[in-house]
């Protein structure tokens, strides 16, 4: 352990709302629910596509559907609660879940994947005012100095929290790759690192540059498998203290340098260029930059892979996501990341969507989060562990409804006819390995 | 044979300067060339990045690049094409080669992509009057009506001529996929159905609409190997008795319907939706409807690919291929692609470019073209076979420099999740056919 996560393993968890900026009010004694009030439960229902869910009361009247049988029951515990929901439910929703103002009966993940799934077919057809009253707002900007602060909210909570609950492996906060579905989630993180060790052709000798390293489990991995040198970029410290002496302890610090710096200040030129999520945090304005970057760090027959999440289609991030998690954040749509290729004449080799493994590895994360829950409020607060809990079943359910994506993009310079013919050498022997 | 192909075989050769509307000048005996002439040919060549290209004039005189030895002579035979060589340059190479007016020592394909190479490093160079000067024209429509008179232009030249030339299995007018790079134009082609069905997920008894079907091979490789049913839809007369001749001719016409009509009359609903080659001559304009007609074709459960000659960034089609060979034609970049998809929320699967493939396979139809030259100056006239070689040249050079890709994109609809996890079902056995 790190001396950092030392002193953040410390937290009591009564400052933790100021992590997630999470609102708290005293719940107080209610009035009952005025007729007016069941109305505009009933047009905000409708409108959110009569999704199968019974709405509770502060007072316990409920609210159904027309002609449906519901399958979760959300109760909202104070008539507060219920105007924050109808005006701004993106936002409101994991708010007042997190404070303990909302509560969901029935499995969390599926309530979301339903409501999700409801509302984008609803949608369609809501008015203007609607559409923009519960609009999501424009991402915060990732510039230099906002960068360093959006990634410190999320990713500097500690590594002992997000050990409770991410692979024992690598430490990998980013979608694993099941070769097959019974895969465990140490075995499909390994399997992630080799797919992408096998897209970047990488062999002995070469030299890969990283942008955004998290733990540095890339780094670690592809040092060991493929002899290779590895320069990785984060400006995350907490990350960086863990992935440092990790490589320290594995005996790679000849071949890997963790950079404590913006990607926007890689140097030099590499065999292969690498990202595993972090364009999520990059921000569209800065991706002509990036792509400029790529252009000038790799070599004319270098091999290039981004790892993001993504959209069908251009969309806002939700409201709660980017304010209480991540924020800044803004998953690219398939065409937008694209652009980025497109801005410097990059050849597209090769694009793989992994969006159900991001459920899958989501899941795992859920699990193990759900088994230390008591770990977590002691070390945070309630409100911390139901915020975490939302956002982790609230991912998972976007997955799985295809509000989100996972591309995998492989690239080239466009006059490298030096490129991979077709893609059997990444199937040729199992990804996943035989014993972790 | 069908007929219609017989009656094509007829064509004597006068009248194909018309099928390509190649304007002949008659070669009249020439004055010296004027010290300003001299100029405007230095200067050309160093807009055009002096490739190593010794220029000779009509009267025997040479221009070479400084600093730099020559690996191709371009021979000008008369004074007025070295004016169409400078004011139209994209045009003017192919129609000057094909008239005869033209001509370059040395390797035909390897002289293009030295000049698309040199070209394009250039023209990041070149004072914007330049840029307008040789910019390439925007396509032709490709409405209803001109669409199949595009489509007549290319398509119908005769099933004997493409016979001489294209693979003896299926007449593929459409890139392979050589898993080995020693494997012949046949298996190449067969091998290319083949990892199309892989993509498509056929199962037996499932329902196929093809948009473009070419000579039907795909629709009876599908019918053969994987037991489904295909409609396949083609504007194309010449090609369509050809398929339904075959298609007889193996017994499939159970599981097969060739349509002669235009694909955006495309109905019914079914299990895939495929297009080999036809994007390009769809127009940019077209993309929505074509999106639209896909959502409304699918199956909730369905998947579609996409096959289509692209681009690394928007560009316009080269004047000359525009003009005589492909009228109406636009490969789309990639994020031009991607718009198809993200007009209907469509999720995309998987992005595989096949550039080197496609450089390959016309490697393979110019080695057979080369061999019956003779019979295509007899079928038509020389400036027709000049016109063709020209472009089958241009074409291997274009995938060869980067300036063309080949994408095959699959997509699903946004929310269904019996979607493939992996691709290693693409690869768990040879795509290539053992015997063939």
């Amino acid at each position: 352990m790190s001396s950092s996560n030392a002193q953040k393993a410390t937290h009591s968890g009564k400052d933790a709302s100021h992590l997630l900026s999470i609102p708290h009010e005293a719940r107080q004694p209610d009035r009952e629910p005025h007729s007016y009030e069941r109305w505009l439960l009933e047009k905000f229902i409708r409108f959110a596509g009569s999704p199968p869910i019974r709405f509770q009361l502060w007072n316990g009247d409920c609210i159904e559907p027309e002609h449906q049988a519901t399958r979760f029951t959300l109760t909202l515990n104070d008539s507060k609660a219920l105007y924050a929901l109808v005006t701004d439910p993106n936002l409101a929703m994991g708010d007042l879940y997190s404070a303990g103002r909302l509560d969901i009966d029935g499995d969390l993940t599926d309530f979301l994947e339903t409501v999700y799934r409801s509302v984008h077919a609803a949608r369609k057809q809501w008015p203007k005012w609607l559409d923009n009253l519960w609009k999501n707002p424009n991402p915060r900007s990732s510039d230099l100095s906002q960068a360093k602060e959006n990634i410190h909210h999320h990713y500097d909570l500690g590594n002992d929290f997000y050990k409770l609950w991410l692979d024992q492996a690598e430490m990998q906060y980013t979608c694993a790759y099941y070769e097959h579905p019974d895969n465990t989630l140490e075995q499909a993180q390994l399997a992630k690192l080799e797919h992408v060790c096998r897209k970047l052709r990488l062999k002995p000798g070469m030299t890969v540059v990283e942008a955004g390293c998290g733990w540095g489990g890339l780094a670690r991995y592809m040092a060991r498998h493929y002899g290779v040198t590895v320069r990785s970029y984060n400006i995350s410290r907490e990350q960086l203290d863990y992935a440092k002496a990790e490589a320290e302890r594995q005996g790679l610090t000849r071949q890997i340098t963790y950079v404590e710096d913006d990607y926007r200040n890689i140097e030099g030129q590499y065999d292969a260029f690498v990202s595993i999520g972090m364009l999520e945090h990059v921000g569209k304005e800065n991706y002509p930059a990036l792509s400029n970057l790529i252009k000038r760090s790799l070599k004319p027959d270098g091999m290039a892979l981004l790892h993001s999440i993504g959209r069908n289609r251009p969309m806002l991030m939700n409201a709660w996501i980017e304010k209480r998690i991540f924020p800044g954040a803004y998953p690219p749509s398939i065409a937008e990341f694209m652009q980025i290729c497109e801005l410097n004449d990059f050849s597209v080799l090769d694009v793989e969507n992994l969006r159900l493994h991001y459920a899958q590895t989501l899941s795992h994360w859920l699990e193990n989060f759900t088994r230390h829950e008591d770990t977590v409020t002691a070390m945070y607060d309630e409100s911390f562990t139901r915020a975490w809990r939302f956002y982790l079943a609230g991912s998972i359910a976007a997955f799985r409804a295809g509000s989100l994506q996972l591309f995998q993009v492989v690239f080239s310079h466009g006059d490298n006819n030096r490129v991979p013919r077709t893609r059997q050498d990444l199937y040729a022997t199992p990804t996943t390995p035989e014993h972790s």
